[in-house]
C-alpha cells in the first residue's frame, strides 16, 4: 500500500516529494471531485490540534464563535466593488435545487431539473464579509454593542484551476475572524493583535518561523484598507503566506450600512477587521520540517507524540515485553501524552519504524527483552539520535525530549530561513538570486506599482510584504532595488505558493 | 432590543414561543438567505459544548475524524437507487463557476457567466455516503484495514421550503459517522452501539429523555437496510427525532464496489453503518426545558453555568461588593466552572436577572452589601428557588446545585413524557388522542404499509419507531390499533417535527 511507495527525494523534485510524503503519511488524498481533497484522519487530527490551540487563543482574547450561512446571494457580493472584483472569477454558483430522473434501466440518469432554477443564484461563500455585515447591521445599534468580536470555523470555496493538496484547493477549511469597533484606532489595534497572536501560534505550535509586515496595495485583500501578513520560507526557498489580518476601515460598514449610535448620540459607521488562517498551515508544516523519510510533525500538533514499538522473538519475550510496553503507555498517557502502542503482529520492528517515521511521530520508544532486563527503553527522535532511557521517571525524559524537538525544529527552520535570505539586493542580484533558487530578498522599494509589476514579470518574485520594524535591515535601504530611484520602504521579495 | 421583546406564552402559541425564546436568548437569527439561519455566539457555544462531549465519546470508542468534499458529482448520488430517490428533490446544485459584471454605475450588476458552466453539475452534500464510499473503495483492501470507523463534523444542505430555526433549515451543521466492517454482525453491533452512545449523550448532557427503536421501512433512511432512531417528546406533545443510526448492509458497498480480501483470500463487500445528529438537538433542548421566561439550558451544555450579579447602591458598597464578586468568580473558575460576572453599569439588578433568565443560565449568584457582611451569596436556580449560601466552600455548593439541576431537568422531562404517553391505543382512541393534543401513543401494528399510511392521513401522526424492548408494553398488544388484525409489533405514534 502507500507505505511501500517510494518518496521522491526533495532534491530531485520538491513538488513530487510534497505529494509523496502526504500520501505516505496518509494525511490526505485526491478526491473524484475536481479541485477538492479529502483529509484523512492523520491529517485531520493535526488540523484539530491546530484548531484547539488557535480557538483557545481567540477565546482568551475575547472572541466568540458563531456560524453564518454557506450561501451568499450574488447581489451581496457586488455591494463592495473591490470585493466582487476579487472573487467573481472563482465563484461556485448554486443555480438550481432539484434533480430529476431520465431514462430507464441502464440508461437511467439524473439531470438538473430546469424548473427548479433560483431567481437569484447563490454563491458558495469564498469568505463571509458580506453575509456577516448584513447581520451586523441588524445587531449593532449602539456603542454599547461594540466591540463585537466574532470568529467562524468553516469551509469556503474558491474555484481553482490548478490545485495542490492543502495549499490550493477549491474547497478548504479555515477560520475567519470578523470584528467591528467604535474607533479606527481600536480596529487597527485588533488587526495587529491578531497578527501577533498568529505569529505566536505559528512559532510556538507548528515551529514555523514567520516574518510579518504589510502587503502592498497590489497584493492586499479585495476590500481591505490594509492587509497584514505572515510569511514563511519553505525548504524549496519559496515563500508561503501563512495568514493574513485585514484592517477594513469602514469599507464594508458603508457597503452594508453598519452604523452605531455614539455616546453623544451621533450615528457613525463601525470600523472593522477580518483575519484568517486555513489548513494551508498543514502544507507549511510539511514543507518546513519534512525530510526524505516523510513528514516531521512538531510535537505540539502531532496526532501521536510517541509511538512505542515492542520487540520480541519468542512468545515468552512477547508477553513480558508487551506487559512493560503497556505499562509504559499508561504512564505516558496519564502524564498527558498522546501515545500509540504498536503491537501489530506479523510486522517487523523495522517496518514499523519506517511507517511511523513516514508519519512524522516525534518520539519512538523501542522496548525489547534486553531493555526490559535493564529497566529501560530506547528513545529515538524523528529528527535524529537515539539513546536508552530508564523506565523509572521516563515520562519526564519523554516530555523533555518533546520540548527539545519542538524548540530545535523552530530553531533549525529559522536558521534555514536566515541562510536563505539576502539583504540589500540590487536589480542584478535580485534577478540572479531568484534564478538561482531564490529565498527572501530584502531591498529598497520606491513604492511604484510599475516597479512591483516589472519585478514580478522578470523574476516571478512578488513582494511578499513590507516588513515590520523588527525584520527591517539596518541601515535601511535608500534606493529602489529595481529602478534605482529613492526608496520609500523596504520590501521582501520571493517566489511564492 | 431583543431583551425587550415579549415572549409569547407557550400555552398561547407554542411555535411563536419557540421563535421568541430563541430571539430573546440570542441563540440564532434569520438570515437574508432563504432557508438559512445564523447561529449567534450563545447558541454556537451550546453547539460547541455538545460537539466536545460527543467527539470525546466517539474517540473513546475508536472513531477518527476526517473531512470529505462539500461537493458530490450528481452521477454519484444516482448510484444507489433509493438514496438518489430520497435526496433528488432537495439538492442544491452548483452549475457554474464564474460571475461577470454587466452595466455601469448605478445599473452595475453581476450575473452568472454562462461560459463557466460545469460539464457535470455538483450537488452540495445532503449527506456524504456516496463520496465517502468512493474513497473507501480505494483505502480498504484487506481485512487488516477493517474496521474503519470515521466521523465528519460538517455542514450539509437539503433544500427546504418551510424552515424552522434549528429544526429544519436548508443548511445545517451535524456530524456524520461512517463505518465499514468485515461482518454483518459487527456492523449491526456498531449501529446499536452508537444508538446507545447517542442516548447516553442526550440524557446525560442535554437532559433529553429519549425512547429508542427501529424505523418502519416507510420512514427509514434512503439507502439503509434498517434505521435505528431516538425520539424525544416536546412540550407541545410533538415527537422529535433526535438522532438516527443506520445499518446499511452492503448497499453502498455494492454501489461503489467497496470490497476487501478476507483472511482466506476471498473478496467480499464490506458491511457498513452511518449515523448522525445535528444542531437540531438545540431545538430539542429548547422545546424540552424552556419556559415562559425563556430558554433553560442544562448545566453541562450551558455557555455559562453561573452568572454573578453584584448589587450596590453607594460607591463604597460598589467597591466592596465587586471585590467579593471578583474573588467569587475566580474561585468558581478555578473549580472548573463557566462563570460570567455581570458588572455592567447603569443597569438594575432586576434587569440583569431578567436577561440571564431569558438566556437560560442555570445558577445566578446575587452578592449585595448585606451578603458581603454575612459572608454569603444568594443562589437562585433558573428552575426556581433561591437561598443564601456561605462564601466559604461555595464552589462545592454551586457544583452540587448544578448537578441537581441537571438531574431534575431530566427527571421532569421524563415525567412529562410519561404523563403524555398512552399505551394500548385503539383506533378510536388514537384519533381522539391526536386531536386532543397528542403525545406518544403506543399500540399494536400489523406491519402493513396501508395501515401506516392511513393513520398518517387521518391523524397526522406517524410511526416514530417500533420501540426497543425496554420501552415496550407488557403485556404486548396483540391486535393492530388501526385495522384490528393481528399485531406483529408494537409501534409508537406521534405527530412530529
Amino acid at each position: 500500500m502507500s507505505q511501500e511507495q517510494r518518496i521522491t527525494p526533495r532534491g530531485e523534485d520538491f513538488s513530487e516529494w510534497y505529494n509523496d510524503v502526504i500520501m505516505r503519511a496518509q494525511l490526505a488524498d485526491y478526491s473524484p471531485v475536481r479541485g477538492c481533497m479529502v483529509v484523512r484522519p492523520w491529517g485531520f487530527r493535526i488540523w484539530e490540534l491546530m484548531q484547539g490551540a488557535l480557538d483557545g487563543m481567540f477565546k482568551a482574547t475575547g472572541h466568540e464563535n458563531a456560524y453564518f450561512p454557506l450561501f451568499i446571494p450574488q447581489s451581496f457580493l457586488a455591494r463592495e466593488a473591490e470585493h466582487v472584483e476579487g472573487f467573481a472569477k472563482e465563484a461556485a454558483l448554486v443555480t438550481h435545487t432539484r434533480l430529476k430522473a431520465t431514462g430507464e434501466g441502464g440508461a437511467r440518469a439524473v439531470v438538473v431539473d430546469p424548473a427548479s432554477a433560483l431567481e437569484e443564484p447563490l454563491v458558495v461563500r469564498p469568505t463571509s464579509e458580506t453575509i456577516i455585515y448584513a447581520m451586523l447591521s441588524k445587531w449593532v445599534q449602539s456603542y454599547r454593542d461594540l466591540p463585537m468580536k466574532l470568529n467562524q470555523w468553516s469551509n469556503v470555496v474558491r474555484w481553482e484551476m490548478r490545485t495542490r493538496l492543502f495549499l490550493r484547493t477549491t474547497e478548504f477549511l479555515w477560520q475567519e475572524g470578523h470584528t467591528v469597533h467604535a474607533t479606527e484606532a481600536e480596529a487597527e489595534t485588533e488587526a495587529r493583535t491578531i497578527l501577533g497572536l498568529y505569529r505566536t501560534f505559528m512559532e510556538e505550535w507548528i515551529a514555523l518561523p514567520v516574518i510579518t509586515g504589510v502587503k502592498t496595495d497590489a497584493e492586499k485583500f479585495a476590500g481591505a484598507v490594509r492587509t497584514y501578513a505572515l510569511e514563511g520560507l519553505m525548504q524549496d526557498n519559496k515563500g508561503l503566506q501563512a495568514g493574513t489580518s485585514h484592517f477594513l476601515g469602514q469599507n464594508f460598514a458603508k457597503a452594508f450600512d453598519t452604523k452605531f449610535q455614539t455616546e453623544r448620540g451621533a450615528m457613525e459607521y463601525v470600523w472593522s477587521t477580518s483575519w484568517g488562517v486555513s489548513w494551508r498551515l498543514i502544507g507549511a508544516l510539511i514543507m518546513t520540517h519534512g525530510d526524505d523519510l516523510g513528514v516531521v510533525v512538531p510535537p505540539r500538533v502531532a496526532p501521536r507524540e510517541v509511538v512505542i514499538v515492542p520487540i520480541w522473538k519468542s512468545d515468552a519475550d512477547r508477553e513480558q515485553v508487551l506487559a512493560v510496553a503497556s505499562r509504559l503507555q499508561e504512564t505516558l498517557v496519564s502524564a498527558g501524552r498522546r501515545v500509540e502502542l504498536d503491537q501489530r503482529e506479523g510486522m517487523k520492528p523495522g517496518a514499523k519504524y519506517y511507517e511511523w517515521e513516514g508519519r512524522g511521530v516525534p518520539v519512538r520508544l523501542e522496548v525489547g527483552p534486553k531493555d526490559v532486563e535493564k529497566g529501560q527503553a530506547v528513545l529515538a527522535r524523528r529528527t535524529g539520535g537515539k539513546a536508552p532511557v530508564a523506565l523509572d521517571g521516563i515520562h519526564a525524559a519523554v516530555t523533555a525530549a518533546l520540548a527539545d524537538i519542538q524548540r530545535c525544529l523552530l530553531e533549525a527552520a529559522r536558521e534555514r530561513r536566515e541562510a536563505n535570505s539576502e539583504r540589500g539586493v540590487t536589480k542584478a542580484r535580485l534577478v540572479e538570486y531568484m534564478e538561482g533558487g531564490g529565498g527572501f530578498a530584502y531591498g529598497g522599494f520606491c513604492g511604484r506599482s510599475e516597479c512591483e509589476a516589472a519585478v514580478k514579470a522578470e523574476t516571478k518574485a512578488t513582494i511578499r510584504l513590507l516588513p515590520d520594524e523588527e525584520f527591517r535591515s539596518d541601515p535601511a535601504p535608500t534606493t529602489c532595488a529595481w529602478c534605482g530611484g529613492p526608496a520609500s520602504v523596504e520590501a521582501v521579495w520571493a517566489r511564492a505558493y
